[in-house]
């Protein structure tokens, strides 16, 4: 059984290895209620996942440890379990599906964890690290539903407690259910009046589907580019703790996921990942009942990819109107690709990439495209710029 | 005169209105010494320039503060006096080159300041700037050589001072010296065995040279990425504090500099800007005698235009070898799209784009080529690659 005693004492174990993170104040998140960020996503290893696996491979007993410890993740997961054993100095092997991302692999082999690339996909690693546990005894981190994994990550919630007294509501990001089953337990322990709400993606809700049907409840398949919380079904424990204690779940598309990250990025300087930017995504689109509240939002990792992150931006930039592609289809003679320079130029866009193409099947044979894409203010000033062109007798539509 | 009691006393005035940021432990960024990161970018208005502008608000006469305020800058000091401004109740007119980015530009304005746009650059908006003031007789914050704002910078030291009581080495950030100058003072005045390590951009530095020719210089031109260092002559209060208290001052190139950026959000999940970034460059590049020692490394702000931003990703991917682009020119005939894939996917890299083009001049009529964009794990990884490509009998270049 989950006790107070356990995250206390799981807050004593950490203290020689974790960062109490910051709570940054965020105004530019919302302005209906005062956003507080819990910044796990500046957390040794980028992500809250340290807490449980480092608190559960303290608690093992010598004989275990002698045994070492595997996992099977290809993400926070395995940095958490690959520093945990390495701060306890035991071995660790860690078993990651061959199809994750190359930095992901090297942030984890870096720990000194004895890395298993396994063909195929999470299950097939799942598979060998359980034919490997069966070898050697080893004692098997499960990155969810472990009671004291569920006590390590709850150690957030007394931190919490301490920095902002007079809390009102902690949204937190869900994948399997263990970083908010140790929240939503201590914070309705030590302060029942402050709500608890969840967070997943719209396309691997499996605690939110579980807990509307009142049962713990497979998914056929998950897909969100939020991997730290691409999770098929709940843990037992973890199912039993969000029933007893989360105040409500939501669910979060992905467009609004990378809204989110783009705007810790611009307006808090903080890289987040997905899984780590749910619950902001929340708050920013207005999913709760927290209107005049004070509400912390745990960003619990920034473990993201920079190919990934690269992406998002420039999703998030033409998203928000703020990078705007437009075609042009213009007569092919002098003076044309000046005119419609001007026009942007006057509405006071910056042109930052041209590309001037005959056209093709579907136009007039003398007809051509210009392809424009450039700096805007939002969506409105895209309009104007589009207005503008249209006046001048182009035929402009959106995109390249 | 530069006091002690000036630095405390601005500490004292900011309690109410700055983040006393956090020191963030970051071995990812040299395992030659112990690095701390003054996180600074997550201060309030995104850079350190708050501290300093809303201390000299702070200090003006009633009077003074009634006629209000002004400032030329695009940057951060915009933003600095902005806030402070409506902190203190008192209108603020900043001048901002219409060259500008927008980004900027906005976040300024949403501080609640009057902008005024300039077509130009920064001297025709300082010009404006001047003559606006005489007419209003409002007073100009100066963003550096001013002793009341670099009383405001100075306080950073204070809390270093406290939160690393031995502290060996703090590097800062230099563009006009107000930043380097208060800590230097603070930091030789209250702990004089620490040293002060100043950095500059190579295309940027006029402190550098001001300090190398004994007299302030001005620079016929700068030109830097790091633009919020991007500053011609150093300030005559600036130039005298650092010639009497700085240790050493170096100078980074743009390239170094984007890849600080590039480990600062991959390793320790902060954005931070060019100039934000110099000092972590000068420690990664290994500047500085700093080996063994405990150095700050003063993370000055995070205000990087996300197009900027998502620019310095790739080229760092780039320069460190992680992603790379291949053309390989190969005859056009079937069966050899596959053999390459093969060969590339047996060795671990991950290709995300490809392009397959008949050739043009300067091959065989019958020859084309294969454009391959791929995530690999570094230099060596790509060399490899490389390599059984050449052996396959495939003729292959870097680059697209």
């Amino acid at each position: 059984m989950l006790a107070i005693e356990k995250i206390i004492k799981a807050s004593q174990i950490l203290k020689e290895v974790i960062r109490k993170t910051d709570l940054i104040y965020a105004p530019a998140i919302s302005s209906k209620n005062k956003v507080y960020l819990k910044s796990e996503n500046l957390q040794v290893t980028g992500s809250f996942k340290i807490r449980g696996a480092y608190t559960k491979v303290s608690l093992l007993s010598n004989e275990q440890k002698s045994k070492g410890i595997i996992a099977c993740s290809a993400g926070n997961h395995a940095q958490g379990v690959a520093l945990a054993a390495q701060k306890n100095n035991i071995k660790s092997t860690i078993f990651i599906p061959s199809t994750a991302p190359i930095s992901k692999i090297e942030a984890t082999r870096k720990y000194g964890a004895d890395i298993k690339l396994v063909d195929g996909v999470y299950d097939d690693a799942y598979k060998k690290a359980c034919s490997f546990q069966k070898e050697t005894g080893a004692e098997f981190i499960h990155p969810f539903d472990d009671e004291d994994v569920i006590a390590g990550q709850g150690t957030i919630a007394l931190e919490l407690i301490e920095q902002l007294p007079d809390i009102d509501a902690v949204v937190v990001p869900i994948g399997g259910g263990g970083l908010i089953s140790g929240i939503a337990y201590t914070i309705k322990t030590l302060k029942p009046d402050c709500k608890v709400y969840g967070v997943q993606a719209e396309g691997a809700g499996s605690m939110f589907r579980s807990i509307e049907l009142k049962k713990r409840t497979e998914l056929p398949k998950v897909s969100t580019f939020a991997d730290g919380t691409a999770v098929k079904m709940p843990g037992e424990h973890t199912f039993e703790l969000c029933q007893k204690y989360v105040d409500r779940i939501v669910t979060v598309s992905d467009d609004e996921i990378a809204t989110a990250i783009l705007t810790l990025m611009e307006a808090q300087k903080l890289v987040a990942e997905g899984a780590g930017a749910l619950s902001v995504a929340a708050v920013m689109f207005d999913k709760l009942p927290i209107e005049g509240k004070k509400v912390v939002c745990i960003v619990s990792g920034g473990n993201i990819d920079v190919n990934i992150l690269s992406r998002v931006i420039n999703r998030g930039l033409l998203k928000s109107g703020r990078l705007s592609d437009l075609t042009i289809e213009m007569l092919d003679k002098p003076g044309q690709l000046k005119e419609v320079s001007q026009i942007i130029a006057d509405l006071g866009a910056n042109v930052i990439r041209v590309r001037h193409n005959q056209g093709g099947e579907g136009t007039d044979i003398n007809d051509c495209y210009l392809k424009i894409s450039m700096e805007t203010k939002n969506a409105k000033h895209l309009c104007e710029i589009k207005d503008a062109l249209c006046k001048a007798g182009y035929k402009v539509t959106s995109g390249l």
